[in-house]
């Protein structure tokens, strides 16, 4: 790597402050070299924490955290921010157990204002955070920086709303790369490229009263009249923005570089001396400064580790997000009724290839999980059977649309819920472990776990054609170890011995199977005979099923990938006593993930650490 | 009440289009007094049901449902709609079990498109039908009414953004009262204002031209020069509207007077022929026609029956909405770290008097309760205890938001969870039966019920001063029991014994206490001795205290109001099973709601058939 001497020189973010701009520049590009070279080690989000280094120079320049609070909406784009306040000797340690997460995080540095993950919520906290500031009689500011993408999430139409009705002031940046993680969709992205392609316009406007100056005679006047016409049309005159955000309240700067750091330092100057809600437009360019992401901004979106000299190499190991790509195809060819939804992630949920065979029956709804799910009600109730796809975490927006718009009124709509279950490196804000909680408490639900591909492909043509109400069916990130390949498919949703064995049984909910199967190897060596179960159906509960394959067992063990104290064991567990079946059990003991937020780490580290892995499996039995 | 001779006659809606203006106008009163009479009796929503029944009217005589799909936002507005699509003779039933239902419901008639009861659904809901249509070559069209109200909550906004984008011909009715249930807040609110004070502003564009043109020698051509100059300022020109909507891509109708029938079918013609989507703007008066509610709306917004020649007397009888009201203010003044949120429900949920005393520190954000618990997260990382009162139905909107940007922080928000439980006549989609499935599975979470007024004030200090996290206090709507008044208030939230008994145990959550003593009496006089333990706290679990208050009972029945699959009954046999406590007990039943959607009904109804009451508490332990 380069040598960074300015970046080595920080060690306080006041002295970005006092770095000329030609310090500045070249602090820009160490920070890119920092960036690209420990995500191309440590994987992480890559193209969106390039776009922003020059922003968050010109911010750092000119405000003064944590007594000036930046709030990061999503928060994968803070790498350039965390180097910059007091992380850069931990920077290595990025995304890994223990390590810098990547994301903001409270518990993490006093700079990080607000913790996030999930999308669009900065201007609502940002508002909190100031409205407290206000009334503490605190000066400090308060500057929320949002992606366009983001600005597409009802929330945060929500925040501003509430906002600009006080007219308090806050700084709200609005980063305009034209993506989310795929292209940028809805009116309001659209609008906002009808101003981008406008750019001469407001030298324009000037341009028109030069020229009228110009004419003889009727000139001048005609240029007064316009002014005095321009009373008239007061409202009008402020069509040189996306007045949206003027309806809404804000003061409306921009579009302007979001890579000239001293444009940007004058006009976050201005907006700090203003006394009201101020929205300042800035054009980014995710990836800017590594080539390969300049060209494929999605591609470097998040990436795993890859080689900074060549680029990432598709990976040619098939995961379960291409399983349910090639599964979706299938299944949209043989049944014309079925649609598939995303919410600004077409290429991260595997939507890409049925949109390219079926675009009409393809739906892109911007980052919009609450609406996705309502739609696609609506569209159920007219007799298509929606997918939708959503990572298991973002699905936790659409809970009171689940709940109330699906299952209330019994609709046939289903969820693939792609990072179910722990989901690494990603951290806290986006395990998959609620899901199962989640859904079990609504009605009208069906919730199914495949334990590898086939399963996946033949459970999602199940919730498809044979099913009713909410389907959801859920699967992890990442690819499939030899042991769940192995696993033979079956018929039908309901629980199955997968692994004979007579003196004890592990009930497993999806890919935990492999855990349980290799437990069942380590206690077969100690002598002990183990019935693994794959449960493939949380809810609706077959009890019969499952006391009919535990026949003969006294002691059970249940495994998932979820939270345990509001999970598919403890549900199983009350269903069975309700039936006066759970006294023929003398020991029923539920592993999962602990009822505390669950930290970034590999897989294996946090399976170890949770007590979820096949010694923990072992050791619950040995202590029977 | 006066004949209803015009109404009498409609047997299908078809037939409000063969009906002159004049009987139009007719059927307008006829409406309105059945709606006043029948709301008298049985209760419901009034204002706002007045508010469109012309605008019904009008639809009807344009539009031809089935085929063509209305989707009314909120919902609480159809009566008008209901009695003219089919339901006129079974209106005498509205919100009585059994009964017809006071919001639309799919499985009540085909007329109603799509179920609703939370705000802001309509607009993705009907954007899914209209998809749907397309897909299968149905010309029909869709039209989606929603309130200024509703329009301020997120997901409105995403399906706006998602419409625009696509151009599909989705007909958008804004209803504009200027009112949710109490006042409107938010910067979108503020610009339609503008926009309605200066009514006159269209008019006088055009005479803007018209004295052009009388300017002799420069008028014509400077007239000539404003018409090009139009075209450079294209984006201008729009400017005449509230061009938020047309940002999002709506070609945008209005205001109009929303009580003109003539007028406003006129404007629907003209939108309907359109191939892209339109809003129409229409204002309306919330309780128009009856002079009670046109004089104060909040009032009449949802009534209890009333002598309808008086108008709604307030009930001298308190509710737990007062003693809430009562303690936030005794708790506001006593800590001055407390704020208080609502969404768009300040008199609701009992936070006008915390606002007439402690204006500064409280917020109304609209009908947005997402954005308020997230503000509230941002208010709490400054120091503020923020008491965000929400309905529990309406707080699942905010599932997310509790859980990735509270308790994952472990940050100090207080939740008062007003209208937990069974809530009767509201039916279905307001029933608060969910919210403690949905916190038990969140970390960081301590959620309490009280079982009277003096149990609610203690809770809620002891919520804002000793706990930490996300607290909720759920307590239901309505008033208080004797029973329940007498039993005394106790220091801690442990559980408690509140009868004495010894052969069996009641473990009763809330005012299911009430439910618990009752059936502890009517076994006393079967010989059989009952413990009644107050639970008082669902999470986190004290499960030594349980256990030693069940010393030396062999046979528990649990009962609270919530889903009974999912609550907390099964979580507490989970955590004993987890410790090895359960075996010590021969019976462990949970009693609470079943798991399907609880219909309309009144509370003594509801808990019998979902054998919750008294009796079904002595039935299950004389089972034993």
């Amino acid at each position: 790597m380069e040598p960074t001497p300015i970046l080595d020189r920080i060690e306080r973010p006041e002295q970005v402050a006092e770095l000329s701009f030609e310090e500045c520049r070249k602090l820009s590009s160490e920070l890119r070299e920092v960036i690209v070279d420990r995500v191309s080690q440590n994987g992480g989000h890559l193209a969106s924490s390039l776009g922003v280094v020059d922003l968050t120079i010109a911010l750092l320049a000119e405000f003064a955290p944590p007594h000036d609070q930046i709030v990061w909406d999503v928060g994968h784009q803070a790498y350039a921010y965390k180097l910059l306040t007091g992380r850069k000797d931990q920077f290595h340690t990025l995304r890994q157990y223990g390590g810098i997460t990547g994301f903001p995080k409270q518990s993490e540095s006093p700079y990080d204002a607000f913790g996030v993950g999930h999308s669009s919520t900065s201007v609502s906290a940002a508002l909190g955070l100031l409205r407290a500031k206000k009334l503490k009689g605190d000066d400090g500011h308060v500057i929320a920086i949002i992606g366009d993408g983001a600005m597409t999430g009802g929330m945060a139409f929500e925040g501003l709303n509430d906002t600009g009705h006080f007219s308090e002031n806050l700084i709200v940046i609005l980063n305009d790369n034209q993506m989310s993680i795929d292209k940028n969709v809805g009116g309001l992205s659209r609008a906002m490229a009808d101003l981008r392609s406008s750019a001469g316009y407001i030298r324009a406007k000037n341009r028109v009263e030069k020229i009228l100056l110009k004419i003889p005679l009727i000139g001048r006047p005609i240029a007064r009249l316009l002014r005095m016409i321009k009373t008239w049309f007061r409202l009008l005159i402020r069509r040189n923005t996306p007045v949206i955000f003027e309806d809404l309240g804000f003061q409306y700067f921009g579009p302007f570089d979001g890579h000239n750091i001293a444009l940007l330092k004058k006009k976050l100057e201005i907006a700090k001396a203003l006394d009201k809600p101020v929205l300042i437009h800035v054009a980014t360019q995710k990836g800017k400064g590594y080539k390969f992401a300049e060209e494929n901004p999605s591609a470097y979106h998040g990436v795993s580790p890859f080689d900074k000299n060549v680029g990432v190499v598709p990976s040619d190991k098939k995961t379960f997000t291409n399983c349910f790509s090639d599964s979706i195809v299938r299944i949209g060819k043989k049944y014309d009724n079925v649609v598939a939804i995303c919410a600004a992630m077409m290429t991260s949920t595997g939507l890409s290839n049925f949109r390219k065979n079926m675009k009409l029956r393809f739906f892109d709804v911007g980052i919009a999980e609450e609406h996705a799910v309502t739609m696609a009600a609506g569209m159920a109730t007219n007799g298509f059977v929606p997918v939708v796809a959503l990572y298991s975490t973002f699905a936790q927006r659409a809970y009171d649309q689940m709940l109330h718009d699906v299952c209330l009124q019994n609709l046939h709509v289903v969820l693939a819920l792609d990072h179910a279950g722990i989901v690494g490196a990603d951290g806290m804000t986006h395990q998959g472990i609620y899901d199962i909680s989640m859904m079990l408490s609504m009605p009208n639900v069906t919730l199914l776990s495949p334990c590898n591909f086939a399963e996946l492909d033949r459970m999602l043509e199940y919730a498809v054609s044979d099913a009713n109400g909410l389907v959801a069916v859920r699967y992890p990130r990442g690819t499939l170890s030899e042991i769940l390949e192995k696993i033979p498919s079956s018929d039908g949703i309901g629980p199955r011995v997968i692994r004979e064995g007579k003196d004890v049984a592990i009930l497993a909910l999806g890919v935990m199977c492999e855990q349980a199967i290799l437990a069942a190897d380590i206690l077969e060596g100690k002598g002990i005979s183990c019935r693994v179960i794959d449960v493939r159906c949380c809810k609706p509960l077959d009890v019969s099923a499952f006391t009919a394959l535990l026949e003969g067992i006294s002691s059970v063990v249940t495994i998932e990938d979820g939270v345990v104290h509001a999970g598919f064991g403890r549900y199983l567990i009350g269903a069975l006593e309700e039936e006066g079946k759970l006294d023929a059990f003398k020991h029923f003991v539920t592993l999962g993930v602990s009822d505390h937020p669950l930290i970034a780490g590999n897989r294996k580290i946090l399976l170890e650490k949770e007590k979820m892995d096949e010694n923990a499996i072992v050791e619950t039995i040995l202590g029977f």
